[in-house]
């Protein structure tokens, strides 16, 4: 069964997935980009084509943090993501020069849909990965995205706000989150006005100092 | 140097110290005693003289959970715990007939400073535990303790809102947390208005089915 599902989201112990003032130096809010730092130390990571402007690889993950981070990447036919997570940009497209902050080869290779309010041509990138700009909301990327998925699986992107309004939706079928040795102490919190009591803890793993939890969805 | 710190405190993987509708029957509010499993599992836990009404100690824990459930009372010279963590009683007390949840010898073999606002004498029981019943605030319980631990620590107990109060007053120097693989969608957050960048986390250890965490005041 094709799944609707966020992967490799870290969040911080205080339970923020982004950092206060985010800004296009900081995409992910200030300290928001420590959070990744086990997934960026992944194999997965390394052999991501293109790497996104400002991030290095790290060393060093274990084996449990690299098979997460496959996990997220294996059988997705689609993603959905949030505009902030496709571009800094805000308001109108003032041209279609931006293409995404992965390069020419963007890591996905499937459709993307991104969410945005202000209409764009798509964008066909190298390597199979097409960015669809879509004005309608939620529901008009979920369906176009399981259209495209067919039986495989929906990835959900960032940021934040995307995803509370997915779950608030009811449409996450899973989510893997990595909760990271890290107090933010503001930020945008990732339940926040969610009903977490929809999901149960499925999976929960010690990774390389952090802890990798997968929550699915109650029948 | 003494410090006064939280040790074994759980919460849930959404941030929640303590579930919905606390009541006499649900002390931890719905589904807050399943945050505690790992301790209730411990030898440390076992061991304590005598055992709070309707808990039975589990079987199984890792050495890593045993670690932090002695840690937590190691080198204790004081205890400081809000009103609901002796008791369920509300209002003014009727009579002193309640002793607290522990039996006869309560595992505390501490001077206790139990903050409420109604008198009521100290309490001596077996074991060298002494309830102190302090109705002028947490400054006042907090002096209190530290005469009392001299140079040893001070154990803050629950429960949650306690446990913000003496964050906000900046008196935490130190929490020992452990992440529970529950999701309980409602209850008192432990990290709410308190602010957590005035702390850095300094252990992450993985356990049996759980984070262990301290964080540390920043110098």
């Amino acid at each position: 069964m094709s799944k609707l599902r966020v992967a490799c989201f870290s969040v911080s112990l205080d339970g923020f997935g982004a950092g206060p003032n985010q800004s296009l130096e900081n995409p992910l809010g200030e300290g928001g980009l420590a959070l990744h730092e086990w997934f960026f130390a992944t194999q997965t990571f390394q052999k991501l084509s293109g790497h996104p402007q400002g991030i290095e690889p790290g060393g060093g993950h274990s084996k449990v943090d690299e098979d997460f981070a496959a996990r997220g990447f294996a059988n997705v036919g689609a993603w959905i993501m949030g505009r902030n997570m496709f571009g800094p940009i805000r308001g109108p497209w003032p041209d279609n020069k931006w293409k995404g902050w992965w390069g020419k080869e963007p890591p996905y290779h499937t459709p993307v849909f991104v969410l945005t309010h202000h209409p764009r041509p798509s964008l066909s990138m190298a390597g199979g990965t097409t960015f669809h700009f879509i004005t309608g909301g939620i529901r008009v990327a979920y369906e176009r995205a399981k259209e495209a998925a067919g039986k495989m699986d929906i990835r959900l992107g960032g940021g934040v706000a995307t995803i509370r309004q997915f779950m608030q939706a009811g449409l996450v079928d899973e989510l893997h989150v990595a909760i990271s040795p890290i107090l933010l102490g503001a930020g945008e919190r990732l339940f926040g006005g969610v009903d977490t009591k929809a999901y149960r803890c499925t999976e929960y793993a010690a990774g390389t100092g952090i802890t990798h939890v997968v929550l699915s969805r109650k029948e």
